[in-house]
């Protein structure tokens, strides 16, 4: 094996050192009085107790899920038992990115508060460690755990294997085990966390914030404490097991079309699988280095601004850096062509498909800022709509949302389009692995946000001096922009993962497209496309219920426990956090179950076509329902958030607890669950199960070998009598004028007047003499060929 | 041409006929005194101004679109310039049906209010006999239309030619043009009449029923003119041109299929081409004879039950006989076994495809009730959480909506798959046709209601005795429950009939089928996936910034017009029907040119393919999106009503006004534009779409053959490939171990050493021998042979 692959755990190695050292450095910083080290420790253990409830459900899952893999590895000679090892080892290392995520996050709340008293500067430099601590853990992980089971595969597999071989293929094959592991504990992670974190937030907020009449995190509210772990859960173990989910899935869909792509290069034509995986690792490297541009002077006001600034200068620098050096990483590795299914592309056609993925992410990023930032006319409609109430108000956000599908979905099929043009599918799948290459950057930024706004929360918890607030406030306003733009690069990086992916399976299924003109296949795309309705209905619903059971419980403890609302009595946080957890943890088993035993369906009784035709669905209807949420939710929030400093609407400037302001609240309320929970689950959901589909993919090609061999003859006879149909067509004395000309028809009697000249289509070459032709059934002639669709 | 094709327009001249005599009976019944003829006055007249204004914006489109399809008929020799002929007609026709409809239904409600003085049978009478009126007029307009237009065409362009000839293939291709007219027409008429009637709806509840608190249809009320008027023009007028449209589109869709279907019958091969015609004009005659079924005993208590069972009869009686009497129709006209496209299929199998669109269109009935009745569980769930406030509410709804779509999509998956199986694409046809074959009775009963609404409004107005307006109410509340499960019959054959046109569109369009795996393709599914998004933010903003004008109208003149609230100033009704008026013409127009530009665009720039993905994406979306919006409205709604009796949340009976009674409202409003302008839409949308493209389908094969051809090539090549490469498989002794055991590799040569009997798959015959193979290239070698896709 050329000693490049081990390059590839060798970056994750680096990134994980970088990950201790950063993690030592926060931990040394102090973590403030006893008040504020009482309340962390009361967010960390709810925040442990929830994972470790979670991690028990699906250590269970794992199992059965391992053993079910194995067995259907072992029966098919393409694919290997060891598939369940590679599931195991990716679902540990999944539920791994998301411990560290959050063991890291609840230390840095407190002393991102704490280093709140001192400076923004200060802050800022402790929340983003916190955060980039996380993406380079989790980046490193899958960069670690994707290079080096590579190796242990392919030597083991393919030691001396060209790239073409069976014994490569089945490497390949057993390697999908980990991205199918790593993104079904995201999925799970991902659903729970998410709606933990609404649940608990909702049901802070109608009782506190409503009801009560108490600010946010305010220590009266019972619900508080599982606000805040539910920042942790969802925000960032949620979040940090998705992106870790979505990073390797990118990464293998680019390896398995690379494997098929014949590239004459000088590493045994493992270039194009080489490639997705050193692109990574020039991400994490340069989003170390990016990590460096982070940071505001000690004198800087208390405004987003130099944040903001800070913060994009670290993003662009290392999207900037990776793109650079990813085309002399091109340039030295692929060679000048290569061919893929069919499809000639160059080196420089590489390099244009990584260019299209970044253009189309950051124009998903800019249009996305676009509809959910404030000032911006759709909150601005949306603050508008809130003059004439709460239903208007809705109504604008739900509007809002659906628009906002408009420019980035005509931006995403121009990405597919253009990536396909420069590099074929290898382009398609090599476009997302760059949009994905800086992840860990991605992350930090991502992460922070939620950190500071628990820091937040500890503060006012804690009874700190407001400028304290007033800075992590800052922070937390930034990270809420962060947060919507990050979810508009996720949901495309998603979408043309999931088209990679779905390219794989088409190649390793052995069929030959996916028609939907056939009935079933049409019916799969209908099946396909309701999942994410189904799967968003579930989710909110959850959240909705758990939302409920938290209000209750709420007014309980106001109603019940004595002095609560002077500050004497002490509320039971803890009911509040098991209410969240227990509610999560159930809610989550349906709509992942759904996510994965569909698929498994529809492919075994349906066979590999109607499983395309099914994905497709999924995918383009999972991509509008997760930006349609996402948007309207970030959208509702900033119109909320606007009141905060004075809306002026019609001339008239409305503030907080003015009738425009509730009926925002109300907006913000729905559009939670829909941009924390259901609406982010999208991008796993449609990748997750284009995973599986990968993942069984041999074993259908086996079992429905004969169905898609007899479709493939049909439809080669097809193409044939439509080929040689139009080949032959009738003389213009036939097709110009109308049939009488040369043909009558008498009493269903044709007679063939036309001669050779102008023969009847109805009459056989011995009849088009002129003679009549007896016996010739006009009514019952055969048509121009038409397609023969085979159910 | 067989006498029986003569027959068909017969059907429709008796149904208007029907029309005629019922009308003249409507309109002999008393309409009361002074006070109620001023109001409907009012009504009537704000209504034709509305269609007056429509019909005029309406009629510049009709003359440009028609002088460009002119054009494009006359430069393809599968056209003719006369097709714009058929457009103008179709588009005529559609808003006669409309403007029938609106005449009948200003009629009838007064007439209505006034009978319902004397009894509930008598009030039942009359708003029945107006809705029959309708329901027989669009159906009598579309059968005579469409049948007598046929006669026409054929006569002149294929008088004597085969079922299969270029001149038949041309005349139905010129009919195309009836259907598109008429189904442009719906969708403005839809969308249009929607954004009207709930713009002033939503306007007049928000400012009367939540501001000043006066209840629903008070004089005091500027707005309450244009909301009764907008129950006309909305769901009287709206409703007749959208299901004229849907009635003529799948007609003409099976007979598009039924041209290509080879048929040896004893009509000239035509039996596929009557059959829907022919089923259609039963389905008139047993409309009728189902209305005299439509009838309750003069003392029948005042309550919903014998009024849903005397409409049920009627439903349900016509829907059986017609199936009956299908079953000897085809018996007689269909031969014993028929082909299209390759399928083969038999009369009973035309018969099941027929019995499975009935199925689905009752399952979809009953499903759409359980999702949207009072006292199921989805509206218990909205109610329940209509006690945590406006958020839960809105919440609940949403996931309902969501959760909606789940069942219905499998049956309609399964009526797709079914149907295909019975009678292969013209089953699909024939089951949309068998579903929309009692269009009269569906439309009599689903007009009923809007009259029996009005008829309140007018007697709420009047300052009637309580118990007329009692008695109304009981009418309405019927009307509320059919129009629900109208919503989803229509859905579920919009569906069915774009399926067809879709299939019909890849015969006249000559390509082979729609490769999604195909990049530019899948790139029009994500493209035409969004349609149905953008298409409901335009609606639903539509609605709610009018609304927004019409509530600072309604304050403004509660603020200005001295004793408006005593009842002794007269409120502006007219200033508030001019702004319903302008806001639905003005915005009508943007989501009515995207639906049919849009294809256009997609068909001409990127070949006829790519639009059928485009097709398919929005027909998934489309369906999705108009059952989310459809079902989450109507459960709404019903959330709201059963405040009005008083429901139980958790022990405690909650009434009108309470808090969740508000929450309630709040969700209701923003119900209103999704259940009765984007929701409905959907059907429209996606039907028009694919007319559009079917239109312009011949066009589009000969503009685009090159590249058709090219790939229906490339294609066949890599059939070839692939069945040929998969025959000559390898054997086991390279399959099944590593392939070190025959051939080794060192330092980039090949050792072939297993000799014939297991050839290195890298290796020339030659070289399988044992000798080295010199210069082989195990880096560079080809995979098996894998799908080689163009894009």
């Amino acid at each position: 094996m050329h000693s490049l692959f081990y390059l590839v755990p060798v970056f994750g190695i680096v990134a994980l050192l970088f990950t201790f050292i950063k993690s030592a450095w926060v931990t040394k910083q102090s973590d403030g009085g006893d008040r504020m080290r009482e309340i962390s420790k009361y967010i960390a253990e709810g925040a442990m107790a929830f994972l470790k409830a979670e991690y028990k459900i699906l250590s269970y899952f794992v199992i059965i899920a391992a053993i079910l893999l194995g067995i259907m590895g072992s029966s098919n000679e393409k694919s290997h038992w060891s598939i369940a090892l590679a599931f195991v080892i990716g679902a540990v290392f999944s539920a791994l990115a998301g411990f560290i995520g959050m063991r890291i996050a609840t230390k840095s709340n407190v002393r991102t508060a704490e280093a709140a008293k001192t400076s923004l500067s200060k802050a800022l430099k402790v929340s983003f460690t916190g955060g980039s601590v996380m993406g380079m853990g989790v980046a490193g992980l899958a960069v670690l755990g994707l290079g080096s089971l590579f190796i242990i595969l392919k030597t083991i597999f393919a030691p001396e294997a060209g790239v073409d071989s069976v014994e490569m293929e089945r490497t390949i094959e057993i390697l999908t085990g980990f991205s199918l592991g790593a993104e079904s504990i995201a999925l799970f992670a991902r659903v729970g966390g998410g709606i933990y974190t609404k649940a608990a937030d909702v049901g802070a907020d109608l009782v506190g914030k409503v009801e009560a009449g108490i600010p946010e995190d305010d220590p009266r509210n019972p619900a508080t404490i599982a606000d805040n772990v539910g920042d942790n859960v969802g925000d960032v173990a949620g979040m940090g097991a998705d992106l870790f989910g979505s990073y390797v899935a990118t990464v293998l869909a680019t390896m398995v079309l690379g494997r098929e792509t014949t590239s004459m290069d000088n590493f045994g034509g493992m270039a194009p699988i080489l490639l997705p995986m050193l692109i990574a690792g020039l991400g994490i490297i340069f989003s170390m280095v990016g990590t460096w541009f982070v940071r505001i002077s000690d004198t800087a006001g208390i405004n987003t601004a130099p944040v903001q600034r800070a913060l994009n200068m670290g993003n662009w620098g290392s999207i900037v850096l990776t793109a650079v050096s990813s085309v002399f990483l091109v340039k030295y590795l692929m060679p000048e062509s290569m061919t893929l299914r069919g499809h000639e592309f160059t080196q420089n056609g590489v390099i244009g498909a990584i260019m299209v993925g970044l253009a189309v992410g950051t124009l998903m990023s800019i249009i996305t800022e676009y509809y959910t930032a404030m000032g911006k006319r759709p909150v601005m409609s949306i603050i508008r709509q809130s003059s004439t109430g709460h239903a208007t108000n809705i109504i604008g956000g739900l509007s809002v949302g659906m628009e906002s599908t408009f420019l980035p979905i005509l931006v995403l099929a121009a990405g597919i389009f253009g990536s396909y043009i420069c590099a074929g599918l290898y382009g398609v799948a090599i476009a997302a692995a760059g949009m994905m290459a800086t992840t860990a950057m991605q992350l930090a930024i991502d992460a922070f946000g939620p950190i500071a706004d628990n820091a937040g929360g500890i503060a006012e918890m804690s009874e700190l001096p407001a400028e304290v607030r007033e800075r992590t406030d800052v922070l937390d306003a930034v990270g809420n922009t962060t947060a919507a733009t990050g979810k508009g690069f996720a949901i495309a990086s998603a979408a043309l993962t999931s088209l990679a992916l779905f390219a794989a399976f088409v190649g390793i299924a052995k069929i030959d497209g996916i028609d939907i003109y056939r009935a079933d296949v049409l019916a799969g795309l209908f099946v396909g496309g309701m999942i994410p309705f189904i799967f968003s209905s579930l989710a909110i619903t959850a959240v909705g219920k758990a939302a409920m059971a938290m209000v209750e419980e709420v007014r309980r403890q106001f109603r019940e426990i004595p002095g609560i609302m002077e500050g004497t009595g002490k509320p039971e946080y803890e009911k509040c956090v098991a209410i969240s957890t227990e509610a999560s943890i159930k809610k989550m088993m349906l709509p992942g179950a759904i996510a994965i035993v569909s698929p498994l369906i529809i492919g075994f009784v349906f066979g590999p076509e109607v499983l395309g035709g099914f994905l497709a669905g999924a995918t383009v209807s999972g991509v509008l329902m997760g930006m349609f949420q996402n948007n309207a939710g970030g959208a509702w929030d900033n119109a909320k958030k606007s009141f905060e400093k004075g809306v002026d609407i019609n001339g008239q400037i409305y503030y907080k607890k003015s009738e425009p302001h509730k009926a925002s609240v109300t907006g913000d309320t729905v559009g939670d669950p829909f941009k924390d929970t259901s609406g982010p689950s999208m991008n796993i959901l449609i990748k997750l199960m284009s995973i599986v589909a990968l993942v069984i993919a041999p074993t259908l090609a086996t079992l429905h070998k004969d169905s898609i061999r007899m479709h493939q003859q049909e439809k080669k006879a097809m193409l044939e009598q439509l080929i040689s149909g139009e080949a032959s067509a009738k003389p213009a004395c036939c097709e110009g004028s109308t049939a009488t000309d040369c043909c009558k028809e008498e009493n269903g009697v044709v007679t063939c007047s036309g001669g050779a000249d102008c023969p009847c289509p109805n009459c056989t070459e011995k009849e088009n003499t002129g003679a009549p032709a007896i016996e010739a059934t006009p009514a019952s002639g055969t048509n121009a060929p038409a397609p023969a669709p085979a159910q």
